[in-house]
This record gives C-alpha cells, sequence and structure tokens, in this order.
C-alpha cells in the first residue's frame, strides 16, 4: 500500500483527486500496488462532497503520519508550499508538485533536500501541463548534449495571440476573452507579462544545463504591447507572433536565457501551435529537434502529470531519480545581447530613413497602416547593433524573428 | 564500470558508437559510472579505424564474458537478431534495439525472456527513430486510460506525400528521389507498402492497451496508389494526404489497429508534419491530446533513443522496468470495418451518380480532371456501409477523412 497526501483542493489538487479515483484500478496495476488518497489538506471549513473523509485542516498530521509516503502540494506559490515542502521532505515523503513558481526559484535546494533524505521531489506537471516533457529531457535525450530550447510555454498568452491573429481582436479584447472562458486570471500579469513562461523556462534550462537558472537572472518581455498592427505586418510576410521562451547553450556553461515575443516563420512547427496548446522544441546534438506538444493548462492534463510522478514514485519509493541539478550563480545566465537574428522593427518614419539607418532591409506594407509608420525586417545582427542603428527613430515595436 | 557490445555496425550501429564515443563524458556523468563500448560484433572480414581493437566475428565471446552488461543489437530483421538477443537475455545480458520488425514480432517472448532472467530488454528507438515516445507513453502517460494513437510512423512515405503535394511530383518520381537522397532503399517495398509503419504501430498498440498485437493481425494499406490528382482533390478542401497508423481501444479489450493512407485537415497538427519527420498523437482520459514530433529515423536519431536506453539500464542494471505486456489472441484486434468516418472517394462517374449512390457529398474539384472521373467526400458511415453504396461505381480510390 502506497498512501498519498493531497495538499490544496483548487483545479489541480480536485484533478488529481478524480485521476487517482478515475484511474485507480489501472494505476495500481501499474504500480503493482495499491496506491490510496489518505489525505486532502484543505484550508475551508466546510468538508463534504466525495472525499469527505479525507479532508485534515492540520499538515502536522500528514508530516507526522509515517504510513504517508507520497506529499502532492497543489497549493502553489512560495509561502505556505515551501514550508510544507520542506517539512514534508524532511519527514522523509517524497513531494510531488505542479508549482513551477516553487521550483523555479527553490528547487535547488529542495532536490537537495530531497536527495538527503533518500527521498524524490519531482515536478513534471510544471512545465507544458500535461505534456511529458520534463522527463524526457532527462530520460530519453540524456543521449544528447542538449544546445537549445524554444518553447511556447504559456497557454493563456498563446491564446490571446491566436485571437488576435485570426480573428483580429486587439489585446484587451482577447485578454478579455480568455477571462470569460477562464483561460486568464483576473490578474492576468503573470501570464501576459511574461512571468510564468520565465518560470518555466528556468526550470527547463536548469534540466538540460545542469544549474540552478532564477527567474531574476532571466530578462522577460510580456506581450501587452504586441498590437493588431504588428499581427498584420508578420502575417504579411508568413509569418506568427509568438511569446517564446529560450535557453540557449553558451561556452564555458554559461546560458542565454530569455522570454520576449518572437516572429516564428509559418513553415516552423511551433507557428502551427495556437489557442492554449503548449509546444516545446529541444535541440540536442544527436536527435537534431524534437517537439512536445499538447495542452499547457488545465484540470485534467495537470494532473494526469502530476499522478504520472506519483505512479513513478510509488513502482519505487527510494530510488535515486539523478533529477537534480548545480547550484545557480550570479553569472550563469548572459543576457541575450549577443545573440545574432533577424528583428522585425515597427517604427515612426519613412522608408527611407529605415534603410539609411539599417541598410538592407525587407519592408512590410499591411492595410490601413498610418503614412507615418514603418515596418520592416532587418538583416540579421546583435540586440546592441540594431538598438544602435534606430537611434534616431521613434520606435514602437522590436522583435526578434526566431532563426 | 559499464561494458557494452554492440552486435552490428552499419547505419544504426556506427551512429551508437558515434555517440557513446563523442558524448562519452556526459554520458559516463549522467550515469554516474564508466560506460564502455567493450566489444563490436561485425561480420565483415576488415576491421579497421578507430575502433579496430573492438571487433569481434564470434557472437560467443560476447555471450560468455560476465563482464558484458548490455548488448545493444543493430543487425535488424528477425534471423541471427533473434538468436543473438535470445542468448544474450538468458546470459542475464540487458538488450536494447531499434529493431521494430523483431519487437513486433517477438516482443511478448522476449520481454518475458527479459524477466525471468532479471534483465531489460528496451527499444524506444523502434518506434519514431529518435522521438521519445514510448517511454513516455509508460511513464508520463501511466496516470491515463488510453483510448487511441495516431501517427505519422514512416519517414520514407510522408517525404514521398510531402513531394508529390509540394513539388507535383508523381508517386514514382518522388520514389525515385527519395532513393537518391537515401531517404528509401533500393527495394522499397517496407517503406511504401506500409509493413514498416505496421511493426510500428504494433509496437505501439501493445504498450497502450497491454497486448501484443502481430503486424499480420493489422490490415496494411500503402501509398503506391495515390495520385497526384487525390493531392490535388484532398487540396481543394484544405485536407493533406497522409499514411496514418492507428490504434484504437475496443470494448472488451480489443484493439481496432490499422495502417492506411487518410486525408487529414490543414488545421490538424499532423498535418504540418513535413517531409522525413515523423509525429505521434495520442489520446488519454486526461491529458487529452499530447504529440511528439521530430526525425523518425537517421543516424544520429535513432542512435541518440539507443544511447538513451542503454544509459536508463546502466543507471539501474537490476531494475524492473514494468516495460512489458501481456499475450496476444487471434481475436484480440478487430478490423476498422466498425469505425465510422467521412470518406473521400475518386471514381469513375458522374456528381449526379454519385448522389444517388451516397446521398449528401461534398463535391471535389480540380484542375485538369478528365470529364469521366467524379470526386467527393461521404458523410461519416462505415467502411462496409460505404462499399455497399459505391457497389454501381468503378472505384479508383477511397480514403478515410481523420476525423
Amino acid at each position: 500500500m502506497v498512501n498519498v497526501a493531497l495538499l490544496g483542493f483548487g483545479t489541480v489538487g480536485s484533478g488529481v483527486a478524480e485521476v487517482l479515483t478515475r484511474n485507480g484500478d489501472l494505476i495500481d496495476s501499474r504500480v503493482d500496488d495499491l496506491v490510496r488518497l489518505k489525505y486532502i489538506k484543505r484550508a475551508r471549513e466546510v468538508f463534504d462532497g466525495p472525499y469527505q473523509d479525507l479532508f485534515v485542516k492540520d499538515f502536522s498530521i500528514i508530516e507526522q503520519d509515517p504510513q504517508v509516503d507520497i506529499v502532492v502540494e497543489t497549493i502553489g506559490g512560495t509561502g505556505a508550499a515551501l514550508d510544507y515542502t520542506t517539512r514534508a521532505l524532511k519527514a522523509g515523503k517524497s513531494v510531488v508538485t505542479a508549482n513551477k513558481e516553487l521550483v523555479a526559484t527553490h528547487g535547488y535546494e529542495l532536490l537537495q533536500l530531497a536527495k538527503e533524505h533518500g527521498v524524490s521531489y519531482l515536478f513534471e506537471a510544471s512545465v507544458g501541463g500535461g505534456i511529458p516533457i520534463l522527463r524526457p529531457l532527462t530520460s530519453c535525450l540524456a543521449a544528447n548534449d542538449l544546445t537549445q530550447i524554444t518553447g511556447i510555454l504559456n497557454g493563456t498568452t498563446n491564446y490571446i495571440l491566436t485571437r488576435m491573429i485570426q480573428a483580429g481582436l486587439t489585446f484587451e479584447q482577447a485578454l478579455k476573452e480568455a477571462q470569460d472562458k477562464g483561460y486568464a486570471e483576473k490578474d492576468p500579469t503573470a501570464d501576459v507579462d511574461g512571468h510564468d513562461a520565465c518560470r518555466k523556462i528556468c526550470i527547463l534550462a536548469a534540466l538540460a544545463f545542469g544549474h540552478h537558472v532564477y527567474p531574476d537572472q532571466v530578462p522577460t518581455e510580456g506581450i501587452r504591447h504586441v498590437t493588431l498592427g504588428d499581427a498584420a505586418y508578420a502575417d504579411s510576410k508568413g509569418y506568427k507572433i509568438k511569446l517564446l521562451g529560450r535557453a540557449i547553450r553558451q561556452p564555458e556553461g554559461k546560458v542565454c536565457a530569455f522570454v520576449a515575443p518572437h516572429l516564428v516563420a509559418d513553415t516552423a512547427p511551433l507557428a502551427g501551435v495556437e489557442d492554449v496548446f503548449n509546444a516545446i522544441a529541444v535541440t540536442g546534438n544527436a536527435i537534431g529537434d524534437v517537439m512536445f506538444y499538447g495542452r499547457g493548462a488545465g484540470k485534467l492534463p495537470t494532473a494526469s502529470a502530476v499522478v504520472a510522478d506519483v505512479i513513478d514514485i510509488a513502482k519505487d519509493l527510494k530510488r535515486d531519480r539523478h533529477n537534480g541539478w548545480a547550484s545557480g550563480s550570479p553569472d550563469l545566465v548572459v543576457s541575450d545581447d549577443g545573440l545574432t537574428s533577424k528583428w522585425y522593427v515597427r517604427a515612426q518614419g519613412t522608408m527611407d530613413q529605415a534603410r539609411l539607418a539599417c541598410g538592407e532591409i525587407q519592408p512590410l506594407a499591411r492595410s490601413g497602416a498610418p503614412t507615418s509608420e514603418v515596418a520592416f525586417l532587418t538583416a540579421p545582427m546583435p540586440r546592441p547593433l540594431v538598438l544602435d542603428k534606430l537611434r534616431g527613430m521613434e520606435v514602437a515595436s522590436l522583435f526578434r524573428v526566431l532563426d
């Protein structure tokens, strides 16, 4: 018998309970043991419904029950979640979570703690929702020297951009629609300003390159300033605008990581990733390019990944899963200034001014553009150079073009 | 020290040696032990090059060396490969392979043999080349009741179809081009007649649904009879023609599995999979749809998957990997006759005859079509019904439309 305690009973938590119950027989047969949900820790006073006998308010009941093997943390954030995770690991219980914020900010110390206590800390669901990505990255691609990860890591922003491109909605209209559909929170900051994607690229970079990458080391730009005009200019030459999280291995063990809107050519697989779907492309020196695609959020997809981690641990409670990474350092992450790419520019001015400033350019047009506006693609160059060239122009949008 | 013996030194075999050598330090650090290539069994008399000290001709040297932990079989086929695999497992050595034919025809017995001898038989590279699919299917998606797998499983046929659609080449021209580029064998039967895809869908179905599915149980149709006219009719309504391997769970533990050309809507992620790329879409009751995409063949991508299996075993030589399935049975696999879908029909006749035969249809047009030819999409119906309705017409092409 393997006993599981669930912390939190919101969207993800109730999804985990549902998957453990609905697919219980199948899970037991895959583990070759009985996997039982023993406790659900929940703050609300009113306990009813099918799990009413499992609810507890006090975490120390779970902490002190030697029968609890696995704690599933679905509280979110870095407050109580960090406290309970730390205590659970110290009490010799493995912990599974979908909490990207906690892993991105405290992953290194929690993985160390798990190792010290001979237990596991797994977080497949923290990136890409239900999409299998972290385990494939560390097991199936283990023979590769990984060089690059590029991901559409946030379903909310991808939905908004898709609706802007396909239905001609403004950013504000598309955000409102996403909120009405439950795809975006009332306070959409974490999504639309790129923080959620930033946490995810930190976790991917740490797994791929072996050192903790902290969110505050990663330059992060969201999509609030992407306009319908930008989408139309991009479309005129066969590009879609996508918010990408990128991590690129640099010489001497350093990492270039950043989050920013990009122009992605329609012929690239990432361009076809629409609505709330996520996709993560990984490049390795043997595999070439491989891509993982699916629903990056949602109750059951996320629960699917959480329960997969529970099954993995339950199959062998004490196995060292080698899923850690080394500590980070202030000079580990380098800015993307050195990265050469074409640039998309929308500015006030004329095409002659643009040519004078940037030399060889590819002009872009859209119907209804004001005569004072100019948009174009530059030749490949690093950011400091394009900024220098554009010094004399009033720039409204400046996005990289994905190679 | 973990010692590896390699059987065969063709494209995949030499790729495995290259990855083990080139990424050796990285592999050792991931395994936390030294992984050493000790023998390469090769039939050719002339032994030279960087691995000349490792070459042996006699398999019994490997079989009888207790220091050999892992045997990598890259011989292919079901002759010597079956003999050596059986003997290696009986000698207590784990075996890794990319040999889809061997796994599809003898997987059940070899997995049983591995279990009996406390070793592993892994074959991630047998499906999708380097794409991580088998391990994610059994680990990351373990919390799901899986219901359906749909895959573009053969790079050669996907290249041919892509070139027919994009460059207007005939099947024969595109095949010739694929052969010139090294994507197709001189005898292309296994690829173009669907046998390769059939073996792969057998392996996927066995892993997803738990029972061995034999290739001769799976109705298999290739792409030799797909014409440029078919591609043009499909394109006129936003469809691409793709060769799909499909496995669909049926009531009472049965499986519907088949390989056939399909019309796939441009909006579906599978439609965007071009050239030699493969993609496998999996549906589960929690995850919804998830897709894996990458190079389905090639020396280094395939070697990447083989070496990932080597690393997995080397990390823990004696761990039970729970990657087996139960035996097959003659009545396990049901035909796709019961599966309802729209159908694409190209036939001799007029649109009036088509309407008279099939009722509500969606007419298709293409430039340059002979006046005696008619093409259309039917309403959804099972195969026996559409065959019955079309009895009076001379049908040239009949393909399912993917839902």
